[in-house]
């Protein structure tokens, strides 16, 4: 699609036509004077989770006290999953919500190792979320350093090219360990097409979707995929660190194992037997007693996900990037932004990275202004991307409109020479 | 101290004598027909935290977005974990709180087998906590088998002699990883003896809190303690599965590490580095983003222990399993129980077990009771036990007694004979 009016009325014109807009009302929004692009990093609160955390606190746990594990709680990780399991293609007994995605990531990533013993060789790629990579880097040095990291590099810092894959991948590679959306760039990679040339040479994939669940269609099951972990915290807002997804494809439940024999992941926790005998299902990637407040918040979350459709979502979260793509390249671009993000939509998820020389303090003036200037949230990634995150259930076009237009206003006018450059403790 | 009245105004008498009972008052108790002894497994819902969770959901997330990672959330785990070290003999920048205490244990447990190398066993006991003894025997599979975990045995099915824990250190011993107050028998070690054992063959102790904080003064500096974990749901009513608590001793935190390289654990998180450097001070023992909601409902929790203060409420607990295991004496051993628990209370932590041959049917009759009867909630520990856990925040010696007297009947009228034998998932 292309877009050519630079006015508000076109933006209010492409709201008007949003099947979705009415889903934004399912959101705590009171605050006219900020544009939130920063869902991908923390989802907005729905609505509805304040009456269902109310239920769980004071009715589950002040009442029904311990007798609420048998109330359906303790299965709450399956359960949970099995619903996340409709956003990403998988099978409703193939994915949990247990624990933190880096946790999720060491059990899958030291599963993947046992399954391919004679090998010695980790892929990942220089766009990965740093924590995916220490979390194998500690893996690797606790396994006695036999096996080595490999990141498959960038050329542009945007995209990685599908020759660089299958260049890194070789019959020495035990796992190929990729995040599907980047962080920082948004490009996005063709799961299946990794997954298969992973799999030509004898290696497993795991896949972190924290910036894809629940913004681009997933499909596991099609791509063939091995195992996965993400976040729910993002576009799924399920609240501040709620516990992470974890897949594994059915077949693969019992062949492999992971490390961390907490009770949950065992066959029968309340037998109290001295030897651990795992579970024989996904369960046995679960380890302790789940966080349950966290937990509780998830899935009313994933309810409107679910009734808004991920097709839908996806579509338009295609139309509003690029559309902001539009304006960034209209006004921002000539005050010495770059696009850090892939132009084609087929190839990059649900944010867009602009770049600029003064991104942090570009970034601070847009977080800090006091009205009647509007506030816009982004997040800033180290060295110089502001990214701006739709999250089409409540992004508007007018929001991106506004937006936009106040970036240029700080650019523009130099307001940002105002706002310190000192990083915050969480950027 | 003896007792020697078994009739109900006694046990006002007692309650009105008690200093602590206002606190009573802090927590959701709308259940007059109930008797609650399962705070040791799941404590009540503070009155405070109904409040505090509102503000966390509906302001803090819900209005401050991701900026409430700056308004202080990000160092939750270390200021929460600097408030429990109060409670524990620690210093404020030794305890975090973050994960479940089995991901913890399998932090600390690979940290003390990399600090002895040359050291091949790990000491543990027949009382700890399956998931405890589950995660030590992971962690020797992932390692590869060169390590063995040897358990010391009980003699009475109550208490582990010191002698059979002397016997089990030597010098090839890496760690000895004990539970502080066992989950079945509320067993009590003396720590600083277990402690001494262990360093005075070189080994390094881990110690499990989770019967222990809140319940009893443990003094991990006096003792000597390198490492430990514990849970916080149980006596510091922190909510069902809120994250737990991990101690390391200031002098060894630099020196260990842990093999979960989360990006909490790194330096500076938000320079998203491709290679991991530990933090140097107590953060390197954290993972992932933690779980808020559930952090959140910790503080106002621990806020009421520290204000009823951790000796007067072992006094009282004291007081409280002393007076029931007087009344099981007079009224449930003559029915066919056993007291399962050390009648010395100085080796004994806050809950009391109770072992009959039908404990399981008879459990259910005392959660399963209908109005008029009185209901008791306990839990049931394989094979035989019911255990009554005396939690003296909220704890009446009238529940105390009514509970027991409800047994008595459940007993001896074969009430429990109508209760179904099957075991429900959660027991």
């Amino acid at each position: 699609m292309t877009f050519t009016r630079t006015d508000l009325d076109f933006a209010r014109e492409l709201d008007a036509q949003d099947e979705l807009a009415p889903f934004r009302d399912e959101f705590v929004i009171d605050d006219s004077d900020l544009v939130y692009l920063d869902g991908n990093s923390l989802g907005r609160l729905p609505k509805r989770t304040i009456n269902h955390m109310r239920h769980a606190i004071e009715q589950e746990w002040g009442q029904r006290l311990i007798r609420v594990w048998n109330d359906g709680w303790i299965d709450t990780p399956t359960t949970l999953g099995a619903k996340i399991a409709q956003l990403i293609g998988a099978q409703a007994d193939e994915v949990l919500v247990t624990e933190a995605t880096s946790i999720n990531l060491f059990k899958l990533a030291a599963a993947a190792l046992r399954a391919r013993p004679d090998r010695t060789k980790i892929i990942s790629d220089v766009f990965n979320f740093p924590s995916d990579l220490y979390i194998l880097q500690g893996l690797i040095d606790l396994l006695g350093g036999r096996h080595r990291l490999e990141l498959i590099p960038s050329a542009d810092t945007i995209t990685i090219a599908p020759e660089a894959v299958g260049a890194a991948i070789d019959p020495d590679t035990a796992l190929v360990s990729l995040t599907h959306v980047a962080f920082k760039s948004a490009f996005m990679y063709d799961m299946a097409a990794v997954t298969r040339l992973a799999h030509e040479a004898g290696a497993l994939t795991l896949w972190d979707l924290s910036h894809s669940v629940g913004a681009v269609p997933v499909d596991l099951n099609g791509a063939g995929a091995d195992l996965a972990v993400g976040c729910t915290y993002k576009y799924l807002n399920g609240g501040p660190g709620a516990p992470a997804l974890l897949y594994v494809r059915r077949d693969l439940q019992e062949q492999l194992g992971q490390p961390l024999w907490g009770w949950f992941a065992a066959k029968d926790p309340f037998a109290f037997a001295l030897e651990y005998t795992p579970a024989p299902d996904i369960s046995r990637y679960r380890v302790g007693t789940p966080p349950m407040l966290s937990m509780k918040a998830i899935e009313p979350a994933v309810d409107i996900l679910l009734e808004a459709g991920i097709d839908r979502l996806r579509a338009k979260s295609v139309r509003q990037t690029e559309y902001l793509i539009f304006l960034a390249e209209q006004w921002l671009v000539p005050l010495g932004f770059t696009i850090g993000t892939p132009r084609l939509a087929d190839i990059r998820g649900s944010h867009v990275s602009i770049r600029h020389p003064e991104g942090y303090r570009i970034n601070r003036a847009m977080i800090e202004s006091e009205p009647p200037a509007l506030k816009v949230i982004p997040d800033f990634r180290t060295p110089d991307n502001i990214r701006l995150g739709v999250t089409p259930l409540y992004t508007t076009f007018t929001g991106i409109y506004r937006a936009l237009a106040r970036i240029q206003t700080i650019v523009a006018d130099r307001i940002y020479e105002q706002y310190s450059a000192e990083r915050l403790a969480v950027t």
